[in-house]
């Protein structure tokens, strides 16, 4: 892909990152948001797996490098804002979360305190090992 | 509600904001991303309907208040970096776009452009008239 207007319309953020969430394509999981950069969403399009911009370590993310759990990408969307794109995808291993869940949205509010109301599937220093 | 520690646990943004993504609890259809401040989360819990923060405006944004697309809550999650937030919405009206569609996130990248794929379900003039 060498047009890279797709990229020209996105409306990024002042450190140049735009919001990314990604959905499970089959049960509609959100399964987390993180961010990207141009450089990252073009190798998303390009690669078809979810590649991120990691904001604590400044540097591209190709999600499941390390835990193996990557993100094969069926779909990408833009909001009508042109600042925050969600992406359909295949979550390899069934986890997203780096403590070993599913979705890293594993926490609800109930009576005013957040409780985690997901199960752990793989103890995470099994994961990262 | 009087136990604001649930607020004080979200890592809030340098502006003291923090990304809410609205899904509808039926369809689990990504509807919109937008932003809260404590005042916003706060006035969602506690009244059940999304109010959201404005920030090209600068003041809360009680979604709905003059398209009447009100989104009623039934869930709050929070995720495993306390800077994300879903909410589980009824989406009155069916609408959650300003340019009258169902989601915000109408276009998908194909061949290296963005293209509209969703129906306008209803004219903005009519919505906003």
């Amino acid at each position: 892909m060498t047009d890279k207007a797709f990229l020209d319309s996105i409306k990024w953020t002042d450190d140049g990152l735009v919001p990314a969430i990604a959905q499970d394509a089959k049960s509609g999981r959100i399964l987390m948001m993180a961010w990207m950069n141009r450089e990252s969403l073009q190798l998303t399009a390009d690669e078809g797996r979810a590649v991120y911009w990691s904001r604590s370590r400044q540097q591209l993310w190709r999600k499941g490098e390390s835990s193996g759990h990557t993100q094969i990408v069926s779909e990408i969307r833009l909001d009508c804002d042109e600042d925050v794109i969600v992406l359909q995808v295949e979550q390899l291993g069934g986890m997203a979360c780096h403590t070993g869940r599913e979705s890293c949205f594993y926490r609800v509010l109930k009576d005013g305190q957040w409780v985690a109301v997901d199960p752990v599937l793989k103890d995470p220093k099994e994961i990262y090992a």
